[in-house]
């Protein structure tokens, strides 16, 4: 049974029921929004989404590796099966991170290299997954704690049956872009016939991080009747200790499989010691009850999804609602206690990968509907700045890097501080901005803070003398305005005017030049202030280009601190709708598969879709979100435009499904139309908001008035501090645009 | 007995002579190499060399630790033993570094706080420390391999004996000054009643570094009779484990002291693992024989120390001589296969404990007697290049940081390179090199690279906007240099021409003020280029200010890179010897205990005696010398005037006392007044160089007349590349100033 497919919805939804129907009570019909959850979107198409059994934000993640195809999260719907490992992210792209710990139940003889097996009946539910391994006729079930992963391996074979630990595998791809992971260490210890303890150490990947290292304690629930171990491609049988000689280390146990029912083994997985993974394990999984874990799991789930209920609308939106809001739950990962760096009584997240992804959708998602968890995460990145110097833009692997475009993390910070999150020192949060902001990196120009700030902080923009100068330029005058947003609300008056200032340092890279009937475009400029003429507006670009991951058709539209100031560049309102159209309408796949104006895909373009209300079109932008979500999104597995980026991708499908779309780093939401008659958020504060679209079908999409707390508004747009102490937004919908909320356009904060 | 005092210098001699006979062959009755090695030299008055056993450049270092104390050996004459830690530096100064992994044998109940005892009977050997801890009546020995801490406890008392490991102690001061330790987590597992295994984990000390594992692995002689665990405070009789959670924990380990004899542990040490320590101390030390151990690492020092073999001289200076050999290689620290950053075939040295120091005397001296362990230094720092970014200036725990003034591994690259040290990727080094030169370091100023570089390489000094501007910009100059003697030699002409250029930027910082009767001086000079005018030459300084460790009269006479371009700038040749006169003559210290112009212990002016050679007067710099050497040396605990800095000021001791001294970073030795009438240098490839000072005595200390390989020579230097096949310097020595070498002043490769 392969869930991904849309014409098999219903069937999973029935097994899915089945399996939580202890969590229906008696008389509820309605089913639950963990089972609306379906982990196979999203795996297929560049998603990259992380497929296996996990908490929300855990730290391990045990799942299928099937091999080294550039598939970030270990799994892809081809190829064999090579085991389970622990430790996934979600939705990257480059090279890989992680793949650490691998377990393989096999049968018969011992064998290191291809062991992979065929597979069949794939089934996956948040924090369950199954799989049937062909080659060994055995059922592979996995269930997750947040540091354990519990395995139960049903043999169907009469031969003994195998567990193979791998303590030396890992992803293995992007050597050509000099992303990929290298391997340091491994050691491996058979403590008991029931027990193993050891741990993998690796560099490298994606953020090109340092070492980290994974230590784990296995624990099985019935005694081998033989074991060994083995050295790169040479086995020890009977042999219990490896220790670390800088091999590659594995161990296996073998148990008679007929006689003690199936084997069940707990992995505790640990980022410090392998005696704090069993301290994990332990803790985490006192007993051997699988269904209890997984039922327990399930429900952790959902009732982090019950923060966003819907009423009304279709089953095919719950499921993209509910499996875009466990997307958006997987990274970071929470790791307190677990940071081998430094000791603090802070909350400490790691794999934020990375937050110039994220502060677009998913930090603001967090803030809405996990305040206490999004507080967390910040502080957590305060006290990286605290011990590791910088803020994270990305970290994995306990080390930050890389940064992409800008000093995101600012606009994360700016984002909570404007809503009100409580518990974060928005004091040493402020310094660590301005170190961003004013300290170069050096050396570690794509580790951390702000490559080329040097030319930023003196002629106003970054030169072409540095990689991503463009991307840079437009993403510090956006930071630079978080900045002067905090300053101001902290009484620093002074730092808001530099900072305020500072931000309008785009301009220093627009160029007044012609490209498809519009005026006006970022543009590559020289040290010396004078242009590059060997450039094309429609050139996407990566590391070293001028553009990270965007072209300037898409960038020069990526001004979300000053978007009057930006219509103004671009001639005014009439002139600005008609590039957008254009910007819209030429879209379309090219020959590599990008867009040749709008990616919906690409983080920098997340807004734009809604830049219509800025010039009092709301419905229009409301329309263009319609087209992009059914064109570009679905429940299928290929139901995402690319990487998920972290969930990143999903929080702005769950955004729009909702009806409203936050503006990142200021008080503020867009309004847009629903996809639920319905939606009620748990604040989590003991409030709630409400999103109430009356008469709306797919037909009566337009909002022809509505109401914030009872009281009529004509704008398109609401406050967060309008909503945080409970609220309810009513709409009335209708069958044709109405031009409601055409005056009344978004303030920008804190100029306005 | 203390066998630190010169008047029982003749004892110790005899029972070093008992202890060692086994090796004096039959009718031999010179005193080997290792039995001159008083490692009490140097362990009061702030020498702060370590004390206790180890192999040359040993990973681990057992030694008592008496206190926290400013006593960066962990070792202090005063005050109660706590017991003896595994990791230890030599000579440095500034905040505390390691102190890991302490084992300390007490009697009766198990105390964790207060347990210290006095101490009588305290010996020490090359490789061997012994003393009775009279609280619990123990005679505690210490022997040690590369890897492992080998230690023998003999219990007088009938009580039971104790073994107490604390998997929580550091060394614990610097605080007031940001350059404290701070704990992060320890582990420990009792495996039997013989074994246990676990870590402690540290970040920051003197060099600010990350978190570094210090992994072992403990096997005692006999079976305990009662073990237990602690954290932080509490007892826990008969508990095994302690996983780490965030806290000190420690173990114990009883035994009945009256029928086992004694109790003997060896302490396995990794960075790697606790497997990797088990693996060491099985490998190292297969048995118990603690004797045979001591006597295998006592021989292995003075097959190294007989790198240098002397006839005639004075005992004391022989003592002198042999110490300084000893202390000279007790840093940095092999760590082949102890990496955990990442896997390499490169060997892996860590504690560079600071270049900065051991650049000018100690790299010159391993080129002259130990080339290959130089090389494989060299490598080490290459591969950390290759894998952290940036050559080290220092580095410990596995982490660069701190750099003081320059980015000095270049002089160590250039000193081997003109040296025709062969085995080294002189072209990855040349890159490492302009990396230093050219790539700022950001925030990571202290850590790594050239701070200040942006002012240094646009307006040609480091501004006052930075600190420590004047070192940085002298240094700077010098390295730059070296970087210019690399390129030529590796035929690229450009950047030959650049760096020369460039290595003239000291004269940027120089004022022509007046000062005690001198004219011109390095001065702080804004970014503007105007003058600071609240300045004074005599101000020393540290990391916060214009100089380290250093003042103005001092450093504005290190420019080795071109002493006639300096002497010019001091007006030339006798206004340079009065200048000189006048440094030397006004001497003494002052209330902090840091002299007014020279001080022999500031590495920058650790060249200036010798500066005589450069106006044709060689003989006043070896009447200096003598001079120095009487006043501020001796064979005395007090016998160091200061920071022994990783053996840089022993290894400067040893040229002067063998009579001739490099210039860091040029193929060029000084020839000086020998010590001894003949010295015997092992190059280490087969080839001797001679040094025969005839009619050597305390008057007649003056060359009269010298031959270089059998040829008349009128020049006080010599090159490396004339003696680096083997050779014979022969002086005649009379009882007045003979004015020989004045002509053929000493040249400045690469430029004459």
């Amino acid at each position: 049974m392969k869930c991904a497919e849309n014409h098999c919805l219903q069937k999973w939804l029935l097994v899915l029921g089945f399996l939580l129907i202890p969590m229906i009570l008696p008389g509820q019909s309605k089913l639950l929004p963990v089972q609306y959850v379906n982990p196979f979107i999203g795996t297929e198409n560049g998603g990259n989404v992380f497929l296996g059994a996990a908490v929300p934000f855990g730290l391990v993640k045990p799942g299928p590796d099937c091999g080294n195809n550039d598939n970030n999260s270990g799994y892809r719907q081809e190829g064999n099966i090579n085991g389970f490992s622990h430790t996934h992210v979600s939705g990257t792209g480059g090279g890989a991170k992680y793949g650490n710990i691998l377990l393989l139940p096999t049968t018969g003889d011992i064998r290191i290299k291809g062991s992979g097996s065929p597979r069949s009946g794939e089934e996956a539910y948040a924090g369950y997954y199954s799989v049937f391994l062909s080659r060994y006729q055995v059922k592979a079930e996995l269930t997750a704690t947040r540091s354990t992963g519990f395995h139960r391996y049903t043999f169907t074979n009469p031969q003994s049956g195998n567990v193979l630990i791998d303590a030396g595998h890992f992803l293995d791809f992007g050597h050509d872009w000099g992303e990929a992971q290298e391997f340091v260490g491994s050691e491996l210890h058979i403590l008991s016939n029931t027990e193993i303890a050891g741990y993998s150490r690796i560099r490298g990947g994606w953020n090109k991080g340092g070492a980290y290292t994974v230590y784990f304690y296995a624990v099985f629930n019935q005694e081998s009747i033989r074991s060994g171990t083995w050295k790169n491609e040479t086995l020890h049988p009977g042999v219990l200790d490896q220790p670390d000689t800088g091999d590659k280390t594995g161990a296996w146990f073998s148990f008679n499989s007929s006689s003690g029912g199936p084997v069940l083994v707990k992995v505790g997985i640990s980022f410090i010691s392998s005696g704090k993974a069993k301290l994990n394990a332990d803790q985490e999984i006192p007993g051997w009850d699988f269904d209890a874990i997984c039922k327990q799991t399930s429900e952790t789930w959902n009732s982090l999804l019950s923060k966003v209920e819907v009423d009304g609308g279709s089953e095919y939106y719950k499921s993209m609602l509910y499996t875009g809001l466990y997307h958006s739950m997987l990274m970071p990962t929470q790791r307190s206690g677990e940071n081998p760096k430094w000791k603090s009584t802070e909350p400490y997240y790691d794999d934020y990968y990375a937050i110039w992804d994220t502060y677009r959708t998913t930090s603001p998602l967090l803030t809405l509907i996990l305040p206490d968890t999004q507080r967390d995460m910040i502080r957590s990145m305060i006290d990286i700045y605290r011990f590791d110097g910088y803020l994270p833009d990305a970290r994995s692997g306990n080390d930050n890097g890389r940064t992409q475009g800008g000093s995101n993390s600012d606009m994360v910070i700016a984002d909570a501080f404007v809503k009100g999150l409580k518990g974060i020192d928005y004091e040493i949060a402020l310094q660590a901005m301005i170190k961003n902001a004013e300290v170069p990196p050096g050396g570690n120009e794509q580790k951390e803070g702000r490559g080329g700030i040097e030319d930023y902080n003196t002629i106003g923009y970054v030169s072409t003398n540095h990689e991503r100068a463009g991307t840079r330029t437009m993403e510090y005058a956006a930071c630079d305005f978080a900045i002067a947003t905090l300053a101001k609300g902290l009484g620093k008056t002074d730092l808001y005017e530099k900072y305020l200032k500072r931000s309008s340092n785009w301009t220093n890279l627009w160029r007044p030049v012609e490209s498809f009937g519009a005026s006006g475009f970022i543009w590559p400029r020289k040290r010396d202030g004078t242009w590059e003429e060997n450039f094309n507006t429609l050139q996407p670009g990566s590391w070293g280009d001028f553009f990270y991951e965007s072209q300037s058709w898409e960038i020069s539209l990526y001004v979300p601190h000053n978007v009057p100031g930006l219509i103004a560049k671009c001639g005014g309102a009439e002139k600005f709708e008609t590039r957008l159209d254009t910007f819209f309408i030429n879209s379309r796949p090219n020959r590599q598969g990008w867009m040749d104006f709008y990616n919906v895909n690409n983080e920098p373009g997340f807004l734009t879709p809604m830049l219509y209300h800025y010039i009092g079109k709301p419905d229009k932008s409301s329309e263009r979100i319609r087209q992009i979500i059914q064109a570009y999104f679905s429940i299928n597995r290929n139901g995402l435009p690319g990487n998920d980026d972290s969930g990143a991708m999903s929080s702005w499908l769950v955004f729009h499904l909702m009806g409203f779309f936050p503006v990142a780093g200021q008080d503020i939401y867009l309004i847009g139309a629903p996809h639920f008659p319905k939606t009620t958020i748990d604040l989590g504060n003991g409030k709630e908001f409400k999103v109430i679209a009356k008469n709306l079908s797919e037909k009566n999409r337009f909002i022809q008035s509505a109401t914030l707390n009872g009281q009529p508004i004509d704008r398109a747009w609401f406050r967060h501090t309008e909503i945080s102490n409970g609220g309810t937004l009513t709409l009335v919908m209708g069958e044709s645009a109405a031009y409601w909320g055409s005056s009344g356009l978004p303030p920008t904060d804190p100029t306005e």
